[in-house]
């Protein structure tokens, strides 16, 4: 007989919050509500493997179907290997659900599960299709490798969404993201049960959704880099196969040069417009006064409505500098005749009637939180991109909203940043709990300026999933290690849908070294990491544009570096003096392999445009780690290092710290603590300069 | 000004000819048939290239898209980086051709081209559209990154293929392959200009095409594993763009099991029958003495004749092992009745007939050795598996063939051993000039009993590119040691069009590990290869089926360890006294590592049901390597090592090179000649022991 041993959740609370947190036993991403395990049991996953599935619901079959095609590239099985069948009692993993999903996926529909696995079966119960999608995901995380063979832990899991909008951003604006790149992505954001995709579908850069009503959108405003209708509604229904709802943007009367390159008179100037090739925010706006602007918008959003089946609809309504308004007497007379007296006052008329228009072809309007203004309905949604403060406010005037500030992937951020934003936090602790239901989510924003179709992956995964594990687990899941430890887990996973953050980086690297041996660079840019904020453009030597390519050490260094952060850690243990066996000898082997690297590295950048820019990290990389193993001797002797060679290292730790290539050298930080204590100083976290973070 | 220096054509062959020669400066492979180098003089490729393209035929215009696209892949570019000019004079690449080539590519169309590039441009002639493509993936494999950018040096290149048939069979029957599969291997033969993709579609194991005339074929026959004719015809066109010919294989009248699921009259027996799960040969065959059969492979051959375009019609027609022609009456009575006195005469009754059915139907007939009897037309084409000496029978009584003996991927066996095989060595010495003529090339085959989507391609690639190069360069072009240089460089080459043997390595290897670390894993798999020949089969546990999961350590395993080979060549630098600088402290740390391996190896092996059976393997590594590592010490020293240890460590290498998990450690050979060397022995080729290679 098996002992059940319920571990009290307070516990698995605590292996999750607390700050000392151990990587948990499961590495499910994001963390359920509630998990009970029982130790030392487990259910077999075997070719022979059953799902049985009571219900005919055509969709929650090809769920099932998904999941079996999921678990085969997990674990190399045949496509012979796993069946369905309609008798759910007799077969390994039941499956039973109240009633189908809605036609299209809504928003707040129950996506609650309970998942009971134990080393004789498993029963998957669920109100809707929905909550079944989201527990066979929770399923096949929990598939492991064991001495048996592959095998899920015996656990009860009960299970739904702390937020009902957990969305991810993509910019196929700026740069244009084929289909294959979407569809993965929408396969990742269903690993982590992300429910929205937020398609940003146009922007100066480009417009990239064929119309048919007016097809010079797409003709003259994309280079030939658009979707098809044909390909829109295979992403959507790939998208809601996996319960995910797809929601357009079609950035205006801002953002939106190319769509005057096809129909100059949108605009508030004369034209004629070609496509924007610089990043920026530029002066064409559509013209707000014309009756020709909303007949056009009218007609255009009459046809995307039908397209995209979600409710909502997002109209962007960021960013409009004014300068075309202002210098358009049309405009500012009629301005004056409708007692608008300013910009602003302008914007929100125009938003009015959009609003009206989208209403009438049975949308919800999105936009982001510019278009906040107490004229518009309290139906609509505002996306907040401008900070906390922002969606507390439209929240406390009743006004749905979600959460984008501080969740935006571009900006270089580590994961544990990203995962200490909690939509209540911030201007949110102030609400009232009616005020708070007002708040519906969050979306991770991966914008295109500096990600292709080979790096976009690595910019979103892993850390989006700290995002996704923000919306959806408990608000007291806090524990940065335990996600540490299961993200990097997720990470790997990820690769069996195909994303392509692990497998292209060394493809990006071997470009830059024409074939050879890529270790020593590899060494190197393991340790780098892209400028942070909006610093890359401000250090960038030619103006960058979509024109630049994007195959340089900054386009395939991490946002995110995982073996500085290990090095930190190790650092930060020796400082507390906690040290665990082998973590001084392991810090070492790392600085003695780093002093050496840049003798092996120096000749392949030499003769590599490409890479040759990082040759002053390279060789700072050598210093630091030099002076990293001086500052382990003087500790190991009990020696007090000298005040002048201190003085001197740290001037090196200051220089390496500096942004180079547009890149930062991530173990300046840890090595300047070795240093400091070397020397009998308290060590100081080291900030990065102003330069590399704006 | 550049000095020109022109290297004469002999000391290029040289290059690539003598034992002891060099990495060529270029990497082509296939090497071209004369090739002139001017030293330090190249065309920069940057964003604004221009090709110009004189010539209005789509196709060609087409070939250049595809090229662009593809350098664009190389170098990381923009979609919008490189443009077509109509005026080709202008450019900066000018492609002139004579003439389109066919609409189906034919079997002998000139290929020929001719590149010239210099400093400030490139010129690209060639007779024919195809020739234009050859000439092209020549240009984009000169592609390299150097200290200004990318660019191609400046070299003079008069090519053509030595061959007219350049193939690469796969086998979508045993495993099915997707389409996507089948489109990324298409590119990488472009890549090696291969020019004949010989689809096996049918086998015991499954039917694959889809037939409007006969449904029930893919219906019952392929477990819905199969392709439609509309991604038939995709697969066709994309092929066609690439200048590659579709070859279809229905194997008949055995091999055809699947073929009786659904249409068992067709049989010599009595059905029901169902779709084959082992490999071998079984005793299903055709009926040929029932004139209903002819009639439905008529109708059956008619329609797939219309959906591939290709002159020949490939029947298969081999392994025959006649049972259930020997156990039939029906056919007993209709051999006598014939005069048909054995099964061989009974398989050539039925060929005729086929043929005849082909010839109806527009088509040239194909087939394995098997089928060659002198009653058949001279035009039919016989692929020889059997061995050189039945090709060249086949071409000496005036039939056409190609060599696929010596070919057979699934074989694991080294690049250099198919490189050796030349279809006019061995049987094809004694030919005339004019018998030699029949000899039209040879196809590399991908058997896949053992190969699933996730790893054909590193069962393929690189080692067909050795194939490749031996059919289209000149004959003396064989030096081994220039030819793993540079098919090191290409293996890394295809990576950009998404080929998965290098990336589907290390993730087939976490799979096994769950996640954890696998740099101890990949350390022993480095060195691991698959059993030779068909040993696989005959050392399997329990008998495997196309149900058995190729995710096993035998499945990742490359079938040459490039490792084991530097390892090797080391070992015999040193052997030869011919040490190069850190040649033995190379030796000594890969040996040292080795032998650490395995303690950090085994706690993870114990742990994975996949993986565990190979620690038998990392404990003889761990051996082997002390024993070596031990040897140095007696060489250094100048001491001999003693009789009882060189006998216990010999014994010890002895077991070391014995099969385990189906697989080989290459690395036993080396450390055996290290211990013979410490003894003061000749130190010998170790070979494979029996039951690894059979």
């Amino acid at each position: 007989m098996q002992t059940c041993w319920l571990i009290p959740l307070i516990l698995l609370t605590l292996i999750t919050t607390s700050a000392a947190d151990m990587p948990p036993a499961v590495h499910l991403m994001p963390w359920p509500q509630t998990l009970t395990i029982v130790p030392h049991s487990e259910l077999l996953v075997q070719s022979s493997f059953t799902v049985g599935v009571g219900s005919p619901d055509p969709r929650l079959r090809r769920a099932v179907e998904i999941f079996l095609h999921d678990l085969r590239r997990h674990t190399g099985s045949t496509p012979l290997d796993f069946t369905i069948l309609s008798d759910a009692s007799t077969a390994q993993l039941r499956i039973e659900s109240d009633r189908p999903s809605k036609e299209v996926v809504e928003l707040g529909e129950d996506e609650s599960y309970r998942l009971e696995i134990t080393s004789s079966g498993a029963e998957l119960k669920a109100p809707t299709t929905l909550g079944v999608m989201r527990g066979l995901e929770t399923f096949l995380e929990l598939v492991e490798i064991t001495p048996q063979g592959f095998a899920v832990p015996a656990v009860t899991i009960a299970d739904k969404p702390r937020f009902p909008w957990r969305g991810l951003m993509i910019d196929s604006g700026r740069h244009f993201m084929p289909v294959e790149v979407i569809k993965r992505n929408l396969d990742g954001m269903a690993a982590v049960k992300m429910n929205v995709f937020h398609w940003h579908l146009s922007d100066n850069q480009g417009f990239r959704v064929e119309s048919k009503r007016f097809p010079k959108l797409q003709e003259m405003g994309s280079d030939g880099l658009y979707y098809t209708q044909e390909q829109v509604r295979d992403v959507i229904s790939y998208a809601r196969d996996r319960g995910i709802r797809v929601v357009p943007e079609f950035d205006m009367p801002g953002h939106s040069t190319a769509w005057f390159v096809g129909y100059p008179d949108l605009a508030s100037a004369p034209g004629p417009y070609s496509i924007e090739r610089k990043w920026g925010v530029f002066d064409p706006a559509m013209d707000p006064t014309r009756e020709s602007t909303y007949k056009f918008l009218d007609e255009f959003v009459g046809e995307m409505a039908k397209l995209f089946p979600d409710q909502f609809f997002h109209i962007g309504g960021d960013e409009v500098n004014g300068k075309q308004w202002d210098a358009n007497p049309n405009i500012q007379a009629f301005m004056r005749a409708h007692q608008l007296k300013d910009n602003a006052d302008l914007q929100a008329y125009f938003n009015t009637r959009i609003q009206k228009i989208v209403a009438k072809h049975g949308k919800t309007m999105e936009g982001w939180d510019e278009i906040l203004r107490p004229d518009l309905p309290k139906s609509i949604v505002i996306q907040s991109w401008r900070g906390q403060r922002s969606l507390a406010d439209a929240a406390h005037q009743g006004y749905r909203g979600l959460l984008s500030s501080g969740y935006y992937l571009d900006l270089m951020q580590p994961a544990w940043q990203h995962y200490a934003v909690d939509p209540f936090s911030g201007g949110a602790e102030g609400l009232t709990e009616g005020e708070k239901q007002n708040i519906l989510g969050g979306e991770a924003c991966m914008w295109a300026e500096y990600v292709s179709p080979e790096n976009i992956d690595s910019r979103i995964w892993p850390r989006a999933a700290a995002i996704a594990e923000r919306l959806w687990s408990p608000r007291e899941v806090t524990g940065v290690e335990s996600m540490y430890a299961r993200m990097g887990y997720l990470n790997k996973w990820l690769d069996a849908y195909g994303l392509t953050q692990n497998t292209n980086y060394p493809l990006m690297l071997e470009r830059m070294t024409d074939g050879a041996d890529i270790s020593a660079l590899r060494t190197l840019a393991d340790l780098l990491e892209p400028v942070k904020g909006y610093a890359r453009e401000k250090l960038a030597v030619s103006q960058p544009s979509s024109l630049t390519p994007l195959n340089r050490v900054v386009d395939a260094a991490r946002p995110e570096s995982a073996e500085a952060r290990r090095f930190g850690d190790a650092v930060d243990q020796l400082i507390a003096g906690h040290l665990g066996p082998g973590t001084e000898l392991q810090i070492r082997s790392r600085l003695l392999a780093w002093r050496d690297n840049d003798l092996e590295l120096q000749p392949l950048l030499r003769n590599s445009a490409l890479a040759e820019e990082v040759a002053p990290l390279s060789h700072d990389l050598s210093a630091l780690a030099a002076a990293g193993l001086e500052a382990l001797d003087y500790l190991d002797r009990g020696e007090k290092a000298p005040e002048a060679w201190k003085a001197e290292q740290l001037q090196l730790a200051e220089r390496a710290i500096e942004p180079r290539a547009q890149l930062l050298l991530m173990v300046a930080g840890p090595v300047e603590k070795l240093i400091q204590l070397s020397a009998g100083e308290t060590p100081k976290e080291l900030a990065l300069p102003k330069n590399a973070s704006d």
